[in-house]
């Protein structure tokens, strides 16, 4: 089964990425014995295959740490307990989660389960008093979105969203770049994401799990990734959609979309989403005065990236480990991330999303108030 | 002033390039004096820096020859009279140069003027009963294009159109390891076609002579290896315009332009135009089973490939000295080249970028036919 994962994790390995680094171990910094600090406990709600991944990360943060899981099949509750030294009392079903609110051990929950029961679940998380980070896209549509962020602010919870990209280093350092001007003005930027998707039965191919297709589970990180990079919010959007495989990707399922994005400042964005293609993972950020390159740009790592002024050379961590650290500070210390994580900034490319749904079906461009 | 034939000659030299590799003398193959064959003698009409490229580089072909000249300022032709060794009776101007029929010394006159001229210019040549090469875009719209297919036709003299980029061989390889079937089904083009123009005084940003602006000029590069990428005809486009300087880029000049193909396999392509942004030469390819990238991909050299089985190391010859050669034996020898440069293919580009220009004005998808 080929999924967004095993394509993020893969395509380092590609004939079309730069050649490999060795596997970096994570940072030196983070020393688990040295830090005192707060401690972020963390339930993971959806015990899959990207919930394994950040339970594995969180090994390594300083400052968050696994201590409860929600997952309604008892097998995978069993396995985690071992894996992870979960105590009977920190875990829960999806029937009985709201009662998570009385366990003193639990600060806040992982949202990792299909797209479309995000709305609900992150709400009832809300409700039980608990922060929510929930896994993007943060819901299937922006109605969905503004709802769990006002769920959120009634509650009186922190709302953040699994925006990884958001905490890693060569992205931070072209975003760096880019507002102290040294690429100059800038005037586009491109975006490609995708992959080609494995098995047909998968949640990300049923509509009613997934709330589309390739541009919610991939095409996200070029729509997110067009607004961190140019720095800029889309005023209009275009797009066009392609099917070559309509069994595969059923009605509202949708396979390529290429899409556009015009800016304020006149810089326009040219993105594709794909689940039909390979090894489409590159983010292109032109200038007056230079450009910026990232690729690998948003799979698990090493992201590879240059300049007009030569390679960058951050050092990769494990992206999960930088997440989670970065979300703790966020939720224990109210620390301001260089580019926001909470569920604004999931709103937003909600609402791009819908109208560059809203741009297939209608053929013509669609204006954006972000 | 910035122009793109500037434009092409630096891109080899910039940041976004790959490393240079040392000027390459044409190939060895080409070897005048052991050359006893047919020569097509021509005549150049527009002796403006492009003029003055191909006459340089007609000095090493060994299928063409410079004979004869056409320009409307007497200076110029002075000096190139003393540079190629024209004869006066070689030499005409704007009013005169339809005497060129009886002129035995001329089979073939290569216009190299402003696109607007084209047209006319072109049906004058067929009528004086000489081939015609001429520049592209072969003029500034589709009924143009067919009106001057036609005159040739009836004429019976051959139109070709100069697209120096069919007899590239790192593009030429591409296409043959494409239709080899070794990328695979083909599904995503990307081409990025741009340049920061400058004197905003020339004529390619006045209309009336360039008959639009960067698409026309430049844009076309990417229209045009979309179709010999992808090796297919598209069947719609949709296009976005983005106009940042509307001082210097007047009514019906455009700056920047977004536009996407399908094709119909299904296969999409996504390309910039534009005369806004530096360092805007990349061609991508993707299919199922690889890829390759060009990147500079229409400079005048030394042009970079890579695919997914690795760097392309085909020589660098200059590509005007190889397309006088791949002409002359199209015209003298009735070759065929393995990518069409006729008037019918330059006629294609035409109506691509009139239904690019349409669907701009209307901001919905045009269908294509061509």
């Amino acid at each position: 089964m080929s999924t967004r994962r095993d394509f993020l994790n893969k395509i380092a390995m590609s004939g079309i990425t730069l050649p490999l680094m060795s596997t970096v171990q994570p940072t030196e910094a983070i020393n688990i014995t040295d830090y005192q600090g707060p401690v972020l406990r963390v339930a993971i709600m959806g015990l899959g295959s990207y919930g394994t991944r950040v339970a594995e990360a969180m090994r390594e943060s300083k400052m968050a740490k696994l201590t409860g899981i929600i997952s309604g099949t008892p097998a995978k509750i069993k396995d985690w307990q071992s894996k992870f030294g979960i105590p009977e009392k920190n875990c829960y079903n999806y029937e009985n989660f709201d009662n998570i609110k009385n366990n003193p051990d639990i600060d806040a929950v992982y949202v990792i389960t299909p797209n479309a029961l995000h709305h609900d679940q992150v709400i009832r998380v809300a409700k039980a008093g608990k922060h929510v980070i929930c896994e993007k896209p943060m819901a299937i549509n922006a109605i969905q979105g503004q709802e769990m962020v006002d769920a959120c602010k009634k509650a009186n919870v922190k709302l953040l969203i699994g925006y990884r990209m958001h905490f890693e280093p060569k992205t931070l350092e072209i975003i760096r770049m880019r507002s102290d001007g040294e690429l100059g003005k800038v005037l586009f930027f491109q975006g490609l994401a995708g992959f080609r998707i494995g098995d047909p039965n998968q949640w990300r191919l049923d509509k009613k799990l997934a709330g589309g297709g390739a541009m919610m589970d991939i095409g996200i990180y070029a729509v997110n990734g067009a607004r961190y990079m140019v720095g800029e919010e889309p005023v209009w959007v275009t797009a066009q959609e392609t099917k070559t495989d309509p069994k595969k990707f059923k009605e509202g399922v949708d396979e390529t979309i290429q899409f556009q994005l015009g800016f304020p400042s006149g810089a326009v964005a040219s993105c594709l989403s794909t689940y039909a293609m390979s090894n489409l993972d590159r983010f292109f950020l032109n200038g007056e005065k230079g450009f910026a390159e990232l690729q690998p740009a948003t799979g698990y790592g090493p992201i590879k990236g240059r300049t007009h002024v030569g390679e960058l050379n951050q050092p990769h961590i494990t992206h999960q480990t930088v997440q989670m650290d970065e979300m703790a500070a966020i939720i224990l210390q109210n620390k301001k991330p260089v580019v926001p994580v909470d569920g604004e900034e999931g709103l937003k490319d909600l609402k791009i999303i819908d109208a560059i749904y809203q741009a297939v079906r209608l053929g013509k461009k669609v204006d954006l108030k972000l």
